[in-house]
């Protein structure tokens, strides 16, 4: 098929959808003037010359990509510069090259400078005082020091009182004396600190006269301004090589005996005072602020995620044409494969819930902030344990849902030219980062029982947990009649029976005179269920009613296609778990088969507008980064120039046929 | 830690353990001579120092990484050669080094040479003429020519009757011709098609007198023996990176007018005789032989890939401390956290339950083959079902198990030195390679719906799917009292029930006037679900058939292990889909909770033995490969190693510092 040509199978399903995708466009990306926007950020950074890739990435080795990555996050960071220059560096923009779509088509393997403007600048400007803040702020956003933020060790990462490294005040020189005292207290994993950085936000265990404080955050410098080598005390380095975020530049660092002045202590929340006597912080909820606007942030950025993979998928799977199906007729595109559509269309209508979800969070977000600056904290537990199930939930759906995306595709989807193996890296790596999964399912979990106790006690619930309280009221769901609605509210009367069964197990325990904790432990694996279904009725109720408030908004034809939408992934969502629906509910066989042929049929009343849709969440090319994927579905062709531009297909023959293989080959003629 | 001592944990763990781990390695290797060859094999391969990294490959760029591997690969085959020459290459050798543990120790992405022999030596030896394999086996047995087998196109993969290469005989020359008609036909994946063979075996559609004939096997030369250079009409190069298989070449094959002699079409099954005419197969079941064969090779594989990821995540688990559960004891090894235990030990349970599972069907394609070579087809259908269903699942649990337990370990498992990385990409790929997993479902199915309809006619059914004809004849299954035989019995249950469904909802759809393959394609969804229903029953019977034959045979300590394996397998696997069960059998709310507090037990009842077990299956460190679950538990040792190894921690300070960094840092100042 010759360049600057559709694939024809693609121009025909863009022909057959019945719906405008701009008018979808317009509402995914937040209305037309956020549309221009992108699409202006877009122009400035994708077509800059300086920032193209000759030779994809994954041909080069770590070191060779590291500084491939610090050439290019250089060229953004300069265009930044312009920006704020000139008054444009909006929330947006940082968004969008650091969190978001574009920055993974500038650098995708991730910028070595991202904890600079995503955690270094922030902490400052969080944790540091006035002072302090005027101090640093200006020379850290102009880039003349760079930072990142070093708090996971070796040893630790999501249980932070096990932190290792630690900070001794000595009062005589009005410094810390900060120490790396094992190997397991190494700063293991922050981003940029293996050579890029010279500066460090580092956490520490404080000690003043002698006695133990509290976990604290120190500006530690780790390299030399002008020859950039490590200081004093100073061991650092990059991690090595990873399943993604390859270009990260993750780093490793060690302090022996590293003394940095009083005031580098940021000191907003607790102080030290010259003497060394120590100021507890008023209010240790504070800084569950930040770790929910980093969660909230997460839901937003998986729902791209999977935008990009089901467009992929959805494409390949429409030029692809592979076994027949009626065996008169040439091979059908595999889409026409009922399993196929099972595989893809299901996430993409994941992709626009988790949108949804993430949206309707973030509003709750900034609501719970706004009250928390009025001194009111009633909803953050609430909020806390929200925020902690959905991260969890999302994150381990959107990886798996890449996976299922990528063996949609078969053998192709194996190669890297395909950007699955890059996507599934950035996408696993949220199951891990910024709070384990199953320790975030626990820390809801903690939540939920407590607040069970609550309603048994008849107290009155806050709106996310209200149906528990409605549960202990009414134990009987009544008949099910496989409405929307019902799915929704059976959603959460399972959630309801999940935690009354961890906290009914739980108080057994207790009751034999088990601590709490070890009773928590003993019954963990139905604490971490109740939370899943906590946190999957949320997504349930979010999309149903949202939706359901949007679709009158909208046009008849983009109704149409959210009301399958909808439908779609609340039968998938409660088919998948059909075992909890039916261990607490009364369905019957015919309720279910009713369920599965309505799926069926949400499948095959998709199937025209499938790739419109992705077509909507409007993707750029660059960003795909997909042979499989580009919007001219010029698949094989692409697949087939990325393979020329392989370094080793510049030689017809390698050296080692002459060095090995020729002699090998010889030796028993 | 120093170096040459066990970690503490690690040794009190093996100091709990009620069973002695030899005589279960004994077992898990097939015996104590089979164990002393082993070992020799390992000793012989593992300890040359020629055969060592000084350098991980994951520092190495793609190009790097193949003249890396085929230095090593050489130096094997060499050893290969002398193995032979005394006459001690053994199928278990080949075995070991091509398909096991071992030849994933010494190249861990996979040799280039892998296919010369397991697919081209195989296949002269299978298709070839006795003349044929005089001329080519000794050449090839003696590495005089590599060569690969080349099937698979960039259009088409399973669906062998899609492939476009195209053969048409001359007989004027007595040559065939060979063309790559389209960018679609280019031969696509077969490794060390790329740079190491000179020799393929290409699969075309074959033409003789103008008529289309089907599909043959060509033994094409594509590159000069002197030179290396591609031969005339040959366009061949190497596809480029992929998420693992990283050093196996795989390469492209495009032919351009290559014309080869008549007697270069393997003869054995078809003929073309001079004049172009066209002798047809008097069989064409025997193909199904070579595909059943790797497909029951692949369970057994996948059964030491489970025990290679459950080893290291085990490991780690008893080293790792984290997260109090008592408030007032020391931070506890991760494995005390009962969601820890949930991850890791249904894992190793898995590893054994694939292995016996492996066996079992591995002796039944043995019994097969012996039936067929006696023109006895009977049990093929059934075989092959079994082989393709059993194949999808197990490749598809493992790919999910490896997954389970990297992320078990927590950032850790992301990072290459811990393997994951690696045996995930080796895992992933079974499920899209040898006939993908949806594909090899739907054959199954496509078994199962017929045997359903010979069932209804009262027809006597074959012992693997004799359930089916049990369900018909008596669709009430009881009253369910949660021993481990009705669990079994339970999933041949379940499993009738779901191709039941696929039958009814078939036949409606062909009452309707639909095409049986429209209807199948309208079913897939119930169609693939009962397959796996299928292979899931059939896990669980020969699991509990050969493991309750074992007990009284082994020790009382390890058959109380086995025990628990089996209870931990039966009830973790019903559990999953319990949704399933509660739909076709009678389970009341109780039956599901005694089923999660047995499960719990077992866990319980598993835990002091957990690091005995995987010491037992006797994984050589080399072949772990992982800093995380070395046998001497020094974890955080390790990845420091490795970390120091990275070549950009060779030098203080990167290039890109004065190059790029500094110029910027300094521009605003």
């Amino acid at each position: 098929m010759p360049a600057n040509t559709v694939n024809p199978d693609l121009q025909r399903e863009r022909e057959k959808a019945t719906f405008k995708t701009q008018e979808f466009t317009y509402w995914w990306v937040g209305g037309k003037n956020k549309y221009e926007a992108k699409k202006k950020l877009e122009k400035m950074f994708l077509d800059d010359p300086e920032l193209q890739d000759d030779l994809p990435i994954s041909y080069m080795s770590p070191k060779e990509l590291y500084e491939h990555s610090v050439r290019k996050a250089v060229i953004i960071a300069n265009k930044l510069r312009e920006l704020r220059a000139e008054g444009e560096d909006d929330v947006d923009t940082y968004t969008a090259l650091f969190g978001g779509a574009l920055g993974s088509a500038l650098i995708k393997e991730g910028n070595p400078m991202m904890l600079h403007f995503v955690m270094f600048v922030p902490t400052i400007m969080g944790q540091g005082t006035t002072e302090q803040q005027i101090e640093w702020l200006s020379k850290a956003w102009d880039c003349n020091i760079l930072g990142t933020y070093a708090q996971t060790e070796l040893g630790h990462g999501t249980f932070l009182r096990g932190l290792e490294t630690r900070a001794d005040y000595d009062a005589s020189t009005q410094e810390f004396v900060i120490n790396t005292p094992t190997i397991s207290a190494y700063k293991w994993w922050p981003g940029g600190m293996g050579h890029t950085s010279n500066y460090a936000i580092v956490v520490a265990q404080l000690y003043t006269k002698g006695e133990f404080r509290g976990l604290a955050p120190f500006i530690v410098q780790l390299r030399d301004l002008e020859t950039h080598m490590p200081m004093p005390g100073i061991d650092v380095g990059d991690i090595g090589p990873k399943i993604g975020m390859k270009s990260v530049n993750n780093g490793y660092l060690g302090l022996k005996n590293v003394r940095v002045p009083l005031n580098n202590m940021l000191m907003k929340n607790q102080q030290v005072l010259p003497d060394g006597t120590y100021v507890a912080p008023k209010n240790s909820v504070l800084t569950y602020g930040t770790m929910m606007f980093v969660r909230c942030a997460l839901i937003r950025d998986l729902s791209q995620t999977l935008a990009k993979a089901s467009t992929i998928a959805m494409r390949y799977s429409a030029v692809r044409r592979q076994s027949p199906i009626d065996p008169n007729e040439p091979e059908p595109q595999i889409i026409e494969h009922t399993t196929q559509q099972l595989k893809v269309f299901p996430q993409i209508a994941k992709a626009i819930v988790f949108k949804i979800t993430g949206e309707c969070i973030w509003n709750m977000f900034n609501n719970v902030t706004g009250e928390l600056e009025q001194g009111n904290m009633d909803r953050l537990p609430e909020m806390h344990a929200l925020s902690c199930c959905l991260k969890a939930i999302t994150s381990a759906d959107s990886a798996a849902a890449v996976e299922v995306c990528r063996l949609s595709c078969g053998g192709h989807g194996y190669m890297d030219c395909s950007n699955f193996p890059t996507i599934y890296g950035m996408t696993t790596a949220v199951c891990t980062y910024e709070g384990e999964n199953t320790v975030m399912l626990l820390q809801t979990s903690r939540y939920l029982v407590k607040v069970y106790a609550q309603a048994l006690n008849g107290e009155t619930l806050v709106p996310t947990v209200h149906y528990i309280q409605d549960y202990v009221k009414n134990k009987q769901f009544g008949k099910f009649d496989c409405s929307l609605e019902q799915i929704v509210r059976a959603f959460q009367f399972v959630a309801a029976n999940k935690v009354r069964i961890a906290y009914e197990r739980m108080e057994k325990h207790r009751k034999q005179g088990r601590e709490p904790e070890t009773a928590a432990n003993l019954v963990g694996i139905e604490l971490t269920q109740a939370a899943d279904l906590h946190g999957r009725a949320f997504l349930a109720q979010s999309a149903y009613t949202e939706l359901n408030q949007l679709i009158p908004k909208v046009s008849p034809e983009l109704g149409a296609v959210f009301k399958t939408i909808l439908e779609l992934y609340l039968i998938d969502s409660c088919l998948i778990r059909i075992g909890d629906f039916l261990r607490f509910i009364n369905l019957t066989d015919s309720d279910i088969s009713k369920l599965e042929l309505r799926l069926a049929d949400c499948l095959k009343r998709l199937r025209p507008n499938a790739v419109a849709l992705v077509d909507s969440f409007d993707v750029h090319d660059r960003v795909l980064d997909s042979a499989l994927g580009a919007a001219d579905g010029r698949v094989y062709e692409r697949i087939f120039e990325s393979a020329k531009k392989n370094p080793m297909n510049q030689e017809p023959v390698n050296k080692t046929f002459h060095q090995y293989l020729k002699p090998f080959m010889r030796a028993n003629l």
